[in-house]
């Protein structure tokens, strides 16, 4: 039943979505769609990824919340472009927002979009926005079953980074069981263990989302 | 467009939770729907409670995940009934599916059902289950802008559950910001800090139910 309702808002959110792509693909702009629960780190996690590859790309933000403009603030403080998106109350972002969000950036002078997704481990998995690539969150305090509950999301994913790795000693998180399951759902998605916060393993993850970036210019 | 595409199903469920309510008052059972973020702390907590009122009611649990049983077998492992709920792709229980899991309950045997909804602090706030009181969980790890990202289930919520209290010195968790803005949003609703699996401050929690409980049977 809720397929075939859904149907026609996914077919047309696919058409706007290429049309996205091919804006994105013009103007040689990469774009990270950033997918994760509320609080598991998303925010500082690109707070993170800016330090990493402000000196190398030009970067802007797309911040997705259902209220406030909280996020988006955080990332101008650092100087970086940031477009708040409020959905009212859409669990997920969609193609459109995205393009009226890009109508206010200046692409010409972008390299890389990251977009940070509404807090949410189900919705924004269905919506294909335009972007390259979709990358997911898990924080340690969520525990380790969380890919076993969540399937869609570790497996649409194609990186998976484990935030707030420096609160394991905290939690009763086991890492083993968490690669295991992860591996099984998505055998080709690395799993980056840092800290966003605290910058550990920070580099990893940059060095593998630049490598990707580079690899669609090639 | 989203809003006039759901009505349909907001509508007919909104019809079957009003008959789930009735079976439910037949037979004097109350119904809590808990609703928080993935790796909030949902099944933890629904243990400790289970742990602080068994002795005074006979309780049983649904469980809503997208995949897997690992909620209901936790809970069974308790010797407490547990019907898991598998939604497929859907970020939210509805009240059809809460039916179905009623017919598997001896309900005359039972006083209190609790529904632990999908990991989710979006959806699962539109869609009435026949319940009798919504309450929210929010973990520290999460962060204490929360509120202000997603306004619409702190505004639902009876009560709000602070849960993982006990890692508030791991976190830059500001508390008082926290309770001012739930308050705001919320000004009718208490909030209990709590660590659900150390059983710190469950016992104020448990007390604040058992009285709801009683309050609909005078």
């Amino acid at each position: 039943m809720r397929l075939d309702i859904n149907k026609p808002i996914l077919d047309r959110n696919d058409t706007l979505a290429e049309e996205n792509r091919r804006l994105l693909d013009e103007h040689g702009v990469f774009v990270l769609d950033l997918m994760a629960s509320p609080g598991a780190g998303k925010t500082s996690t690109i707070l993170a990824t800016i330090a990493a590859l402000r000196e190398r790309y030009a970067i802007a933000v797309i911040e997705g919340d259902i209220a406030s403009r909280v996020d988006a603030d955080k990332i101008s403080a650092h100087g970086i472009p940031a477009v708040q998106i409020n959905t009212g109350g859409a669990c997920h972002l969609e193609a459109d927002m995205i393009r009226r969000a890009l109508d206010t950036l200046d692409l010409d002078t972008l390299d890389l979009i990251i977009v940070e997704n509404v807090g949410n481990l189900v919705c924004p998995t269905e919506f294909y926005l335009g972007e390259n690539a979709k990358v997911m969150i898990l924080s340690v305090p969520e525990g380790h079953d969380k890919p076993l509950k969540y399937p869609g999301i570790f497996q649409i994913a194609e990186a998976v980074v484990l935030n707030k790795y420096d609160t394991l000693p905290v939690f009763d998180f086991d890492e083993d069981e968490f690669r295991r399951v992860v591996h099984s759902l998505n055998p080709s998605a690395p799993v980056f263990a840092l800290s966003a916060t605290k910058g550990d393993g920070v580099s990893d993850w940059a060095g593998w989302l630049s490598a990707r970036i580079e690899s669609t210019r090639s």
